[in-house]
């Protein structure tokens, strides 16, 4: 079986694996039906994360059960089935209070970027449709997996509510996606900070009411004056990095809410300031298995289309070509096909 | 007028300064029943905080009105009044979302260790109980201007809720007071932290039904064996240094909250640790004013008793020995007869 593998900075390739198999008597294997790349993926991809040895990439996937463990009761070959990125049980008491990705037994899924992919604790981790989707729904569902698992909790765990004012830091297609999911939160006005005008584009379609094309302190003074000097009541941060926490920080009104959803780098939060700044402050990996029945309803049913932040589909022997697109921002996200 | 005054570490003088008086139509003047000294003003006496010109300590307060400026409506002369130590107009968005401590307006309320005080903004810094309390109502009316209304955001910000969990970080006037407040919130299990004894056994008063003596990584490790390995659902740090905060955000479970009260010092957070906790954390200046009718209310009806963490009671001009008996920790809190 041929995947890809991180092999250094900018260093990935197509190449030859053991294709996955049941080690555990609770593993699932599936037959991916699409994989994709992800923007955390491009962290150890620009060397930021550096690459130890040669490492499977991979960790969003959705596809048809192919062989399960003998202790795996809820999901069996033939379905088409969605996890995520972290393997939980969802039975330990982390998981029952809707935080799966600090699951008591998590385990990291890797190697989704290739035909086969093993998934662990597969009772626990995948979520079955109600039938196998049609192909044009699958991207969809692939999103889910990831991206919009982690906008919808960046709109949750900043609190978006019907009428309320919520603000999305990042263009990438979490932020995108983030603010699909303030849309369907029933946020009123959903300011988009972007200057990026395929991606200010998409985020209009998404639901997006505003764009803010400023950013830092010229991006907070720009949220409070069409915020009547307030501040959000909401603010999504979907980046990572110190320069996009803090004009999210900025951003919100006292009282208001910021989440953060991506794996900060370089962020270093001053008590005192963030003291006096009034806000509350929530994020961490994306819980996306609370969220995933309740994803996969709304995309089987049409309501929503999140596979509208794929702009490039490639495949799968053509993921360097994949990265490279995302890395210079040629492309929102990458759609492989095995 | 005599009222006490900091004049450098350890330096504080009971002696004269100019009677208060109307500076603006906005204004008061009331008469002070009791005032007391606050576990923050240990900064500036310690010289954490350096004391740049002589200043007229003291910001809880509460007393009878003597005078009103001409803009004044609410409040009227011989009224008994609680405000807190910022100043708000609470009409403003800020104030009317709760956050009175961030009013457009505030302003500080400064010089309450004294006879008299001018308070600012008096329509809405200032509440008038139904009647002049019977006088041993006055420490826990007295309370309900600062230690009692940052216990209550304490727990209210740490989302104490009914059969849960909350752990109190700080064994001070606000930390027994967030025991309080939890208890009334309906905890189930409320953890002191705490290695007083006698403020072991007042947190017990108040509701405490666990005191933990272990500090930093052993005191995480105690609350975790109390909670089955899982942490706490809410824990309320009342303290404010890098120590405290540590430790109150490693003591709650993932999705848990924890609220911060007490103005840090020294207290960096890094993003990606505080990321994988997955907490939510809220804090900031105790809007007080939002709680003082429910807590005015609440002590009218004897329904609690905060005054009992004043432990110490002196007349005004004692006031030195006052500082002198919080800073040896000899006295929980002072209370002050002008």
């Amino acid at each position: 079986m041929k995947g890809a593998v991180l092999h250094g900075a900018r260093d990935v390739r197509f190449e030859e694996w053991e294709a996955p198999r049941i080690l555990e008597p609770t593993d699932a294997v599936i037959r991916l039906s699409a994989t994709c790349i992800c923007g955390s993926d491009l962290w150890p991809y620009r060397g930021i994360n550096p690459t130890a040895e040669p490492t499977p990439m991979g960790h969003e996937y959705c596809g048809v059960v192919e062989e399960v463990g003998r202790a795996v009761t809820s999901v069996k070959p033939g379905q088409f089935v969605i996890g995520s990125f972290f393997a939980s049980d969802n039975t330990c008491p982390r998981c029952r209070a809707g935080y799966q990705t600090s699951c008591e037994h998590r385990q990291l899924v890797g190697g989704a970027q290739a035909p086969l992919l093993r998934v662990p604790l597969a009772d626990g981790t995948l979520v079955a449709t109600r039938e196998v989707p049609s192909p044009d729904l699958v991207p969809s569902m692939l999103a889910a997996s990831d991206v919009l698992g982690t906008g919808w909790f960046a709109a949750d765990a900043a609190n978006v509510r019907p009428g309320k004012t919520a603000v999305v830091v990042g263009d990438g297609a979490v932020g995108l996606l983030a603010v699909l999911a303030a849309k369907q939160m029933g946020a009123e006005r959903i300011i988009a900070m972007s200057r990026h005008e395929p991606r200010q584009k998409l985020a209009r379609e998404l639901g997006a009411t505003d764009v803010v094309t400023e950013r830092g302190d010229e991006g907070i003074a720009r949220i409070k004056e069409l915020t009547k000097g307030v501040g959000a009541d909401s603010v999504l941060e979907c980046v990572g990095t110190a320069e996009s926490m803090q004009q999210a920080i900025g951003a919100a009104r006292p009282g208001g809410y910021v989440s953060y959803v991506g794996v900060p780098h370089g962020v270093q939060l001053d008590g005192q300031k963030l003291f006096f700044t009034h806000v509350h402050l929530h994020g961490g990996p994306a819980p996306v298995r609370r969220y995933l029945p309740r994803l996969i309803e709304l995309i089987e049913s049409r309501t929503i289309d999140p596979g509208k932040v794929f702009d490039l589909t490639l495949p799968l022997d053509k993921v360097a070509e994949g990265y490279r697109a995302m890395d210079e921002r040629r492309a929102i996200k990458t759609l492989l096909r095995p």
